[in-house]
């Protein structure tokens, strides 16, 4: 008998990346295609599909159902709403289009949300009901699981933990306001933050003239060289974010918090002071009783782990 | 056949009132004992039952189940943890005392939680699967719905909105930190408010002399007879409201959002800087979508409503 596989597919600005993936999270076959092949989705499922003929053939397996993580997914609708960096304008009904070409279940939510799920069944969070996974790449994205289910909300837009307003009349953020966290907690943020540093501490021009180059894996790198400035914006970063996990947790009460994404790869510069500002500011009903830990997921693997695991979890939700 | 009743209790710092309550709501009885008479909570529930024998035989009804409102309630362990404002020292097994007494269904929860079922059950919230019930007394409590059920969290301690921090370094809070929310948007708050906006606008010394008899509805009488400081303590404290809902809608997304208790109480005093404040610092995918309503709940009546509602909510789960 053929074996079930779910078809994993991460929708991106750059790429669309998708694997096959069984139950126990294994993934047999990965391969991807260019977003801008595809100046509208309507061909993308046939495309797809043909693209894993062979591999499914060889493998001995069938598609079992198809889960798609992208930006602004609604899990309800099925549909893309304006997601600024992909081509598409107005509201792709993206579910529809996949069921139509492969009569199977298919569930979309959106990237964060997925990855959030791949934890569950695939990471770290494997046997934990009450969590909340936070990714720090661009911006600040999350999920957050109450008693084993995510919280979508009223109309799948619950979770935008990265536009809670941290401080008023802050940097400008994407969504049109200020002070969002995801402006100072986000590889995109520390960055922002290094070049404050920079300019207030009135450092020799040497460095400012390489401003142009510095990332978040750079100011990383610089903080292993204990760059001062460098160091100090880590400090910083993790001060506000312990500070937002902090209030966040009044909220759901997770048990515990995963941190995923770029940022999150600076480990113990990061971590560290993170886990100090939390329990500084944390309600002391909650001191010393949730733990912030890293991701379970492979940077490489999460997104399409997390989409299918949509699939795999509504399967056992049905059974 | 007798008529099924659930048994309302909640408990509080001066008394505990209880009633008895029916399926659609109606309180056909209601009683109260004092607090202090119960020096050890051990005695509580046979003198209910005792208190309540005469009551069912006339009504020709019977208990169904007990529910339980009560300060640092524990739904998952049915115990009240170190309540500061009752009598009892240390854990309390309430609902085990209760369930050897009664031989039925005993449910129990923090006051604002069960409030927040009572207004799906019984008041405002009827039909409505994803709200956000905040009650504005001496603290600032809530209770979130997602989904059609309560947030309860890792161990039940989810959903303290009251102790986010909005300002760093504000007023002092009573779980030890500064600037918690409910410092600022509470009937505490707002006297506080009036306080500061007295002192710094160095109006005359009569009313810093009648000082010590403002409380939040002496600032809402005020306020209707125009009273700059008083308006401008309602619009301060309306601000602050807003701006802690719009962050707190990023978490779960309700479509509604109930206010409840003596502060709501002062209608548009309140409401008209809050949704203001709250529009003009939500994200832009929730704008114009969230409303902000009055509690569908008598004052003196939702603390036993929900607390009963506890019980008839378990029953339809059940069935």
């Amino acid at each position: 008998m053929a074996q079930d596989v779910v078809l994993g597919i991460d929708i991106g600005g750059t790429g669309i990346k998708f694997g096959l993936v069984t139950r126990n999270g294994e993934i047999l076959h990965t391969d991807k295609v260019k977003t801008k092949g595809y100046p509208k989705p309507d061909p993308l499922p046939e495309d797809l599909k043909k693209r894993i003929a062979e591999p499914l053939k060889k493998l001995g397996a069938k598609v079992a159902g198809v889960g798609i993580g992208t930006p602004n997914g609604n899990y309800f609708d099925g549909t893309i709403d304006q997601a600024p960096n992909l081509p598409w304008k107005g509201l792709v009904p993206m579910k529809a289009l996949f069921k139509k070409t492969f009569r199977k279940p298919v569930a979309l939510t959106n990237d964060a949300k997925a990855a959030a799920l791949g934890e569950m069944y695939f990471g770290a969070a494997q046997g934990c009901r009450n969590y909340l996974f936070i990714t720090l790449g661009t911006g600040l994205g999350s999920g957050q699981v109450v008693n084993g289910k995510l919280i979508y909300g009223h109309d799948s837009l619950a979770g935008e933990l990265g536009h809670v307003i941290v401080y008023r009349n802050g940097r400008l953020c994407g969504c049109g306001r200020k002070g969002c966290i995801e402006q100072y907690a986000s590889a995109t943020g520390i960055v922002k933050t290094y070049y404050e540093l920079l300019r207030n501490k009135n450092v020799d021009s040497f460095r400012l003239s390489l401003g142009n180059m510095i990332d978040a894996e750079k100011i990383c790198a610089l903080a292993l060289e204990e760059d001062e400035i460098a160091l100090e914006a880590f400090s910083r970063t993790g001060w506000i974010l312990g500070f937002h996990l902090a209030n966040s947790v009044c909220y759901t009460r997770p048990e515990k918090i995963f941190l995923f994404g770029g940022l999150a790869q600076a480990g113990d510069l990061l971590f560290e002071p993170t886990i100090r500002s939390f329990e500084d500011n944390l309600m002391n009903i909650y001191q010393d009783k949730i733990e912030i830990l890293p991701s379970g997921l492979k940077e490489s693997e999460a997104a399409i782990l997390g989409a299918a695991s949509l699939i795999w979890g509504e399967m056992e939700d049905d059974s």
